[in-house]
């Protein structure tokens, strides 16, 4: 057994059995040894950032962690965007960042670069292991590092020599962290704080907006208490038979329009709403001037358990309300537009499928038609660094396998990790992939207005149209092995998308809207 | 005038013009500001990593840098990779990336992150321009900075409000630092270390590479002296016309069967040589034990000064051996191979091209037949960040418009930054890509063995195969807008390559190899 092994049988005896890969020389004895552990699955992503919003997925859907196998320094770079997503989504990522042997860093190789400092923002521990016979220990100090609470990428660094030298140990057993409740103190200030307020709303975020989570919070509405949650969710279950918080709104001035005259505010798993960007003469924060705000519980907490100790403290109902399943019995007609494609993906979507939303201007009508679909999952882009629509439904696929995975993706979010596509093909992943194509950056043109930049010239034009040329997206997804289609009217994407939720493994829809 | 106005003023003012992009809402007042700037010329690339790497390119054509518009860390941590290579290419960049408005930063937006510590590894230079008024000062701090010498990326953050603000400014004038011929002391010691050595060799590198030091090399190999490059070139000329030193061995105990013997090694704007990675039971370092090691002169200094005056010191002939111009007159037959693509590209090369190198297993056959074609000028993968081949030709074909640009890549380097095709299909640049097609990660397969890790089984196979399912290139390239063929046999690629350097604008040549 070398130190590659030891790191693998590791990470299998603590239940960490896929891997997100882009290896390279270095990484050559991790990738050796996985010949002789059959229960770690290599999934090959033809860039790291594939890699890393893959493991993103996984985790958000399995709760537990994936690892990668990334290429020192610029492989980690390469998959640094999608693990800023998910240190947003506290995602437990165990990150394996193959280095030169110890003794050869010192002669600054081309490669050779400062992992530890490159890692660091976006890590919630780094270590490197540099002897072989430490890997087992530090693997398992990884992956309970790496379940946070509440969670959040780790970067093992190992050296090529720590991976082929003989490292005579047995795997090493890591302990999850428990998450504690908030003590009954608090929840009875939460309670009181409650009942004295005129117009309070609680927060979810994190944990909080889970299924079991949901229920309880179920029970706040219905004891006739405002319940939203964050803007953008790591996971939520959505449609039928499922409690629907409202969300706080993406820009600024509908958010503080949405919480007037609101005097308290209650976090539960999440912190002070803020704005996604900074505008000339708009405030940063978004809780209203003079609102009290308090915390039933942190991020680091067990959201459940608080949610249902003040749901009793509050004398709430057992149950709350949730969705009704409604959903258009005809298909929407005309031309193809995000609300009718909405409307069609509501029709057709499956109990229990997964959303995968990278959407960015066009998520909107699907969001509000499938509030009353069939029950699915939806996973968010939390840290706002696009291209994390098809990476995250790679790793959904492979966490849940019998579920349909879909990914919806704005075109120029989708350019950024195109190379997910044959991941889907290779693996036979049961997504379907909807683009839309609007040809531009359609959020910039909205935000330029917004940030008081004014309309777009020649010269800034150039910097938000993608139509020139125009992408074949349809050509483009079938170069990747995805069979795929291009659905110019509202008749077409519901019968293509009809179609992709009745048939196995992966399709592409370009919706041109 | 606003922040971003004095900051493109002030890059315009110093003949920076070329902005290599991907802009977020942070980024939408420096985007403006280009309406009102004509001579900046924007570039959109539809991944960062692309916008680093065609940066690069420009860089090192130009011999001045380019700047980049990046999006938050995010934004830069895609671009990363490339930027590592540009550091080891020694490439002035000018990195302007977007951040959060100042006193937004403190909320931790879902975009927040933390930049300087993000950007440091790669970047010269870290300054955030925090207001407006200093806007134009730090950006000429910084474009002086990235010339060093030896040049290099550099990183200026503008927070969203320093580039909305009112700036009353004028553009500020950087001055480009001087490089320093070593002094006549350490010109003779060498002459005298060189004339008393058994078996001396010359190792050249950055600097010590271009056109004008070359010519000097020449001369000291005409006195007799070996002269050598390093491995992975910034920029070379070569072909006829040209002196052609040797070059150091990729794999270390060809490198150090190569140098048995010499007992002096004289360092020209460059360092020790080192094995790209550590193997077992080989050694680090490529300089033979024993081996008196010298330097003429470093990075920073002046390597054509340097030469020009230990040639004199030498008393060398004025002017040195350079290659004849010898190409095959008949198009090779047979099955495509990487030989007779070379042979067909020396055979077609124009005058005063630029090849852009990610070719990795594939590039020795090209190198060894272009060694006798028309002058040309080969820019190399430096910093062993695959990904870097199309990037490179677009800011090649950006700087030097007049060029025919070629790119040659392995197909697991293009998949890494493939959204490049569509930047050469806007711009129009007169670039010719290939790629070599060998559906593996080739040169993974010869590592793993010479890594001691084995052969691959199954699991390993997994990671280092990219033939399943099969890329369709053609169709890849088609789909981003650059007009593409297929080529199997050697007199296909022949024809192919000699079309496509007889016409202008972008193609793409699969080389099914």
């Amino acid at each position: 057994m070398n130190g590659a092994d030891a790191l693998i049988e590791t990470l299998v005896a603590n239940e960490v059995t896929a891997c997100f890969a882009n290896p390279g020389t270095s990484e050559m004895q991790f990738v050796s040894a996985l010949d002789r552990q059959l229960a770690m699955r290599p999934v090959l992503c033809l860039f790291e950032g594939v890699a890393t919003g893959a493991a993103d997925g996984y985790g958000r859907m399995a709760g537990k962690p994936a690892c990668t196998l990334l290429h020192l320094g610029p492989g980690y770079g390469n998959g640094l965007a999608n693990l800023h997503n998910a240190r947003r989504a506290f995602t437990p990522i165990v990150n394996v960042i193959g280095d030169h042997a110890t003794y050869h860093r010192q002669y600054d190789a081309p490669l050779n670069s400062d992992i530890p400092t490159i890692v660091g923002p976006n890590s919630l521990w780094v270590r490197s292991a540099d002897s072989p016979e430490t890997v087992a220990a530090i693997t398992a100090e990884a992956i309970t590092a790496s379940y946070g609470p509440p969670g959040g990428p780790v970067s093992l660094i190992l050296p090529a020599d720590a991976a082929w030298l003989e490292a005579d140990s047995e795997p090493v057993k890591a302990p999850v962290p428990v998450r504690h409740a908030p003590s009954g103190e608090t929840v009875e200030a939460m309670a009181k704080a409650l009942r004295a307020a005129a117009k309070p709303v609680l927060l979810l975020g994190s944990q909080a907006t889970n299924a079991a989570a949901l229920v309880q919070a179920s029970r706040l509405a219905a004891a006739g208490y405002r319940v939203l949650t964050d803007t953008f969710i790591a996971r939520q279950p959505r449609g039928a038979g499922v409690f629907r918080p409202g969300a706080m709104p993406y820009f600024a001035e509908a958010a503080l329009a949405d919480l007037a005259g609101v005097d308290l505010m209650i976090y539960v798993g999440t912190v002070v709403p803020v704005a996604f960007f900074a505008y000339p003469d708009r405030p940063s924060v978004l809780a209203p001037e003079g609102c009290e705000t308090l915390t039933l519980c942190t991020r680091q907490e067990d959201s459940v358990a608080a949610l249902t100790a003040l749901g009793d403290a509050l004398g709430a109902p057992a149950t709350g309300p949730v969705q009704p399943l409604t959903i258009a019995e005809a298909s929407p007609t005309g031309p193809l537009t995000p609300q009718s494609a909405g409307i069609s993906i509501a029709r057709h979507l499956l109990e229990g499928a997964v959303i995968c939303d990278d959407s960015v201007t066009s998520g909107g009508g699907v969001a509000a038609a499938c509030a009353t679909a069939r029950p699915h999952d939806v996973l968010a882009l939390t840290g706002g660094a696009i291209g994390v629509g098809m990476p995250l439904a790679i790793g959904a696929g492979v966490a849940a396998p019998a579920s349909k995975i879909v990914s919806l993706n704005g075109d120029g979010a989708a350019m950024y990790t195109v190379q997910s596509l044959w991941t889907m093909a290779r693996e036979n992943l049961d997504v379907t992939v909807v683009v839309f194509a609007n040809h531009s950056y359609r959020i910039l043109n909205i935000e330029m207005g917004r940030t008081g930049a004014g309309n777009p010239g020649p010269s800034a034009s150039k910097l938000l149209d993608l139509g020139d040329p125009r992408i074949d997206w349809v050509s483009l997804a079938k170069s990747l092995g995805v069979p795929a289609v291009r659905c110019a009217t509202a008749e077409e994407f519901d019968a293509a998308f009809a179609r992709a939720m009745n048939e196995s493994g992966p399709k592409f829809i370009e919706a041109a809207i």
